[in-house]
């Protein structure tokens, strides 16, 4: 009999909804114009478009006009500190991030850094924690870019945007706030248009969508440069022929994602309670996650174990968690480290990441199959 | 009753082969695991990922490794300018393309003139013609980056990249020659790694995949930065999570394509010939396309009524052709002006191209079609 599976790697990717698949097949085979064809086999299209623009806008409470589809959560935040960068450099020459952004973020900083830029790195504590007057403190005159994920993507922290990026912009007047809400989004309510944040970076597969779909929120007078140039499509500012199917399915689940948004914040939160209850129980498991963490993301490490190891264990047993983000193919976390955990708890980290479909039973399960990994692994050793 | 669709703008886009709709939906469906993750889950995508690389590749006669997915050719085209310019830099600024490219290498070397790059932009003349010697003319020692279209996408003109690529080589110590191939792509057969091509670029939907997913062919030592940065995906040189659903279509769509290259090339080539001795035929109609044009492609002008008047008048009858190219949206095209043709040509041109799909019975209709236009639409103004 197959393994029953048990998916708690849903910061990674998730599962595309049926509803979603179906949609998506229809537009295929219905919908083939291109949407910048001037009769009505590319109006359709580009009325679909339209539609899918607006759904995934009104997710965070914004209008379907400021939202530019992109290929990913990776080409969205690349836009945004480029194209900040590029657009605002007669303005200013320095940037303030994290050091515990997505690789997206922070490579794009190190290459403008190559190109004069000055960027301030500003660093978490042990327990994945930043807090607003240490963002602001980082802040000059001549900063033109702020930008850091409304959730990260390893532990969970949760950043105090609303703290932040207001009393930044009063700090620096040529200030751009970017954040990178790939794994806040259709799971954090937000209300964009109310906020101080000018652009945000969405992805589509973390919302039960597929991969190759995401989006950058423009508000609408920030200046920014294109990335991608070339045809007039979305403005001009991301040309290209837009993917209708990918950009219809990412629609239809932001609309799926905007019905349960609630509910699935109360049941992950439930689940992200037993679930560190339960785990902290086990012999030598510490929680690298800080205390209010996004109850999306739990991190622990496992002493003594290595987190490969330990994820094949798991994975025999049918249980899916990750070491890491999967963006780094495995490598060594430069969130923990960033935080400045020793080595042998980063090596020994399992990010557990829930959804929505998991249950009581899966953390059961986790927790059985982790305590047995634990017993027998380490002996093994 | 509803009109039978008559579909002659093929070069815009093109309907999703019904197979390839099935197989993608399958894809979302069952493999959804990260390609990154460490677990079965993520490498039963990666290896469907690896396998769609392959499958690409094979179209152009290359291998799979070197291969990278993209949105699409936009990106693939800026992918190839900026990467190289940025790559060599040190070793030259100087660029050689074409006055007729697409607007995704033309705006990209604007951009690159910004930076301090010059570029030459070789104009083809009034019949779309540029020769191995005009491009070779337009080489200097100093010269990085030699990009044309192997296809143009407005009027069909076949470069010559066999005479131009090694040549210009033996011109310039650091050239690397980039071949737009998007309308090429399935159409035309190729060996890549015969050729002195390094980098090309192709785009799904064009051969009956989805819009949203494309790639740059890179030759194995050619110097390239990337364009997007971030994580370790596709070897660090075009992160972001990868599309499977799409590369996987993709892959499949180029399988079939592979199938059905020569039946199709026989059939459009009949149908092309067809097309051009009916419609001259016409009155006051020129054909805009070279005497040796690719058969797929075919560009003509309509005395005295304007293209979007034409483009209409045939969508009524269920005919879809298109004015100029979809990606500039309706704007004069910039193939017909480098060309040096009069105002009165470019703005009453009309692009039909052609399909495997499509009929003589297509042809007929369309002539019937464009003759009421040419004699009631003629009388209207």
């Amino acid at each position: 009999m197959a393994l029953k599976e048990i998916y708690l790697d849903n910061s990674a990717t998730t599962r595309v909804d049926d509803r979603v698949v179906d949609y998506i097949a229809r537009v295929m085979r219905e919908s083939y114009g291109n949407p910048s064809s001037l009769y009505d086999l590319g109006l359709k299209s580009h009325l679909l478009l339209e539609e899918a623009r607006k759904d995934v806008a009104a997710l965070i409470g914004g209008k379907g006009e400021n939202l530019y589809f992109t290929s990913g959560g990776t080409e969205a935040n690349n836009w945004a500190v480029f194209g900040t960068a590029h657009a605002k450099r007669r303005r200013g020459r320095h940037i303030v991030t994290t050091a515990f952004e997505h690789s997206s973020v922070l490579e794009a900083c190190r290459r403008l850094e190559g190109e004069g830029f000055t960027v301030t790195y500003v660093r978490p504590d042990e327990h994945g924690r930043i807090t607003p007057e240490q963002m602001l403190a980082a802040i000059t005159p001549d900063t033109i870019l702020l930008s850091f994920m409304l959730v990260n993507n390893e532990v969970g922290t949760v950043m105090d945007y609303a703290a932040i990026a207001g009393p930044a912009k009063k700090l620096a007047p040529a200030l751009t706030v970017h954040c990178d809400a790939v794994q806040a989004f259709g799971k954090l309510p937000l209300k964009i248009e109310r906020t101080d944040i000018d652009l945000l970076s969405v992805s589509g597969h973390k919302i039960h969508a597929p991969k190759g779909i995401g989006a950058l929120y423009v508000k609408k007078g920030t200046r920014i440069d294109p990335l991608i140039v070339g045809g007039s499509q979305q403005g001009g500012l991301r040309p290209g022929t837009e993917s209708l199917p990918l950009a219809a399915g990412m629609g239809y689940a932001a609309r799926l994602r905007g019905e349960s948004i609630k509910e699935d914040y109360r049941t992950v939160s439930a689940l992200h309670a037993y679930a560190t209850e339960k785990l902290s129980a086990l012999p030598g498991v510490t929680v690298n996650s800080p205390e209010n963490a996004f109850p999306y993301i739990l991190n622990i490490s496992v002493e003594g174990l290595r987190s490969e190891t330990l994820l094949h264990h798991l994975e025999a047993h049918g249980i899916y968690v990750s070491s890491a983000s999967a963006c780094t193919g495995g490598a060594a976390s430069h969130v923990l480290a960033a935080m400045g955990l020793p080595a042998g708890r980063i090596d020994s980290a399992l990010r557990i990441s829930f959804g929505g479909e998991n249950t009581p039973a899966d953390i059961d399960a986790l927790t059985d199959a982790l305590a047995l990994g634990i017993a027998t692994l380490a002996r093994a050793r």
